[in-house]
């Protein structure tokens, strides 16, 4: 062999357990972990289909749908996004992107790549839309979706949803929300609320490994992906063979691609644990931790980098580096010294804000606590520029 | 909530484990399986970071190549074929696809997606191609890429690659390969053999967790890439910019999407225990494993798919279905019973073939001994139509 064994994998596999309070991942817990330790099963073995259907059902409650097309994708949240697109978008439509950060410049670019006529709201950094302005925003450039990010973990801007549905079903447009960052602690109803795409990360407030990822589509996406004149161009995410796969059309459940069982696993239990604690307290312990961690914040004079309460992500707070911080040396700090994550900012707000993080596992007193009392100690002296 | 939580969730998760036999995935070893359950590492973290590294070297190792953009990609086996495509193929160019079972007809799907025109040369199932059919094919196509399955698991078959490359290359074609199924059970020489784009199965001789996928891209393959007049159109797989976060690519490691760091751990340990037995131990274990399983097949009467000896895939051996056999009752039992996993047909092969694995962690003589006195049993009076 020419290539040979690399010294490097010769040594064991050791690092450090973490509290990872940036905007994401955040920790699994104990169960979540025995749980991706589990033997592997084959993508067809009955047992598979069964974790499979179990996952389904628990993906209907957490995004509050009924919908026939729920399933868990094998890819990063990232996949989510591209999956919608890829299957919601034909050559030349016209898709609308309510962009509040990162997440709505990568739809742009991915509506683009599918053959999208793309247009875009924009909003100064930090700031939500009003439902009259996205409706205004539909009425001028009469899209075939519109696309929102309901938890825009890049600015910590928090969008609310309720009656979008209905204004973009009003003029025909199909609506497709990414609550990767969000779903869990704030509210979300995809009946009710007339969402007709939606997925959310595995790695978050679910506190499930990432590489997994739910999804769902309304009856009036259902039909659009397939009534479609083209096919899906990619195969791996198209949903009219992955929907079989998972049981969700058509009654023989087809091979499609090798689904981890691993990921399943501990996605099953991370839905299990959300399911016996319900939503509702779910929201209730990420408010009520996000209520401390804002007083702390406050209390060390710093200050929110969303101006308006009511448009601050729950899940992901964003904060306005001070004067004379070097808020680099404090995240670095704080992961050397004490094995904590904090996070800087992404994309267009890097360089600008910091990122705490309160999600799912990791939404506790006791590390809201923790965090605060480092964040205080390496404000005070040592991360000066 | 209308929705409430499904009782079905409520259940504890346990099932057997299994011993798979089929043509995938393996088992994992209780290591690897370890590695699974490690605490959660953030996708930006030094300690992840350096994961990527040593995985990237091992991947080089099992690829035999020192082409800097390696990685593995964030999805099952079957993204791997779609990013070789959605890279390498760009609206117009011609991709010819040696079909020998299900995998070739999926790439010409996947090609035909991503606007190629596919031309394929088609052979009896349970045959592979001689150099000299496939290049005559090339002339007479003139394709810009030529896609070969190393060893299609649907039907048994392995296919011969060494001097393929050269010959692509004489033609200014570029070579794929699929290794999915045989890559660590048959030589593979990327970089001796001139191999331009290849992906192989983290859940096949690997005995790694299914759902990250390893890949590689020639130099020739990259500049093809970089060049490219239009986007791939996958954002989701597009080279340019996982092999920046990858740090295969430019200075920065760039975010591009949350690689799953459970999954990454396990396939660090897979990829670990290879280099410590060594590609050629790795080889020399399969094919006796092999031999051990033909030897008993014959012993029990049984008759092989694919006449040519040297066509035989070593993982996969597929079995002509005796006449009065019900194979789906025995495949069944032995799963109930035994908890063993044997396979059946898959696509073009369904209802023809029973197909039995060797990979990995599983390939050890005890097992293929289990494994033929379970279908002694089976095939002596309980699974008769």
């Amino acid at each position: 062999m020419e290539i040979t064994p690399p010294p490097c994998l010769n040594k064991p596999l050791k690092f450090p357990n973490k509290l990872l309070m940036g905007p994401g991942p955040s920790n699994c817990s104990p169960r979540v972990l025995h749980a991706l330790s589990l033997p592997i099963l084959g993508h067809m073995h009955t047992e598979t289909f069964q974790i499979m259907d179990e996952i389904k059902e628990g993906i209907k409650y957490i995004f509050q749908t009924k919908n026939e097309l729920t399933l868990a994708i094998s890819a990063a949240g990232h996949g989510g996004m591209e999956a919608v697109l890829c299957n919601l978008v034909e050559p030349g439509d016209k898709v609308l992107v309510a962009v509040n950060g990162l997440w709505g410049m990568r739809a742009i670019r991915m509506a683009e790549n599918y053959g999208a006529v793309v247009s875009q709201i924009a909003t100064s950094l930090g700031n939500n839309y009003s439902l009259g302005q996205l409706e205004t925003a539909i009425l001028s450039e009469k899209p075939d979706l519109l696309f929102v990010v309901q938890g825009e973990s890049s600015t910590g801007v928090y969008q609310p949803l309720e009656s979008l549905g209905k204004i973009c079903h009003k003029y025909n447009c199909l609506l497709a929300v990414d609550t990767v960052a969000s779903l869990g602690a704030v509210p979300f109803f995809m009946d009710k609320w007339e969402v007709d795409a939606v997925y959310t990360g595995s790695q978050k407030v679910l506190s499930a490994p990432p590489g997994i990822t739910p999804i769902s589509f309304s009856k009036r996406a259902q039909t659009k992906i397939f009534q479609r004149k083209s096919r899906p161009s990619v195969y791996y995410f198209d949903m009219n063979v992955v929907g079989e796969q998972w049981g969700c059309v058509g009654t023989v459940r087809t091979y499609h691609h090798t689904v981890s069982s691993s990921l399943l696993c501990g996605l099953r239990e991370a839905l299990a644990i959300i399911c016996e604690e319900g939503i509702e307290n779910s929201m209730k312990r990420h408010k009520e931790c996000t209520m401390r961690l804002h007083d702390g914040l406050k209390r060390l004079g710093l200050e929110f980098f969303v101006g308006d309460p009511e448009a601050r992500l729950p899940t992901v707070t964003s904060i306005k580096i001070p004067e004379g911080v070097d808020w680099k040396k404090i995240t670095t700090t704080a992961m050397n010294t004490y094995n904590l994550e904090i996070g800087g900012g992404l994309g267009p707000t890097a360089g600008l804000i910091g990122r705490v993080g309160i999600m799912g596992y990791n939404a506790q007193p006791e590390n809201i606590d923790f965090l605060l009392s480092v964040l205080q100690k390496l404000l005070k002296d040592k991360c000066k520029l």
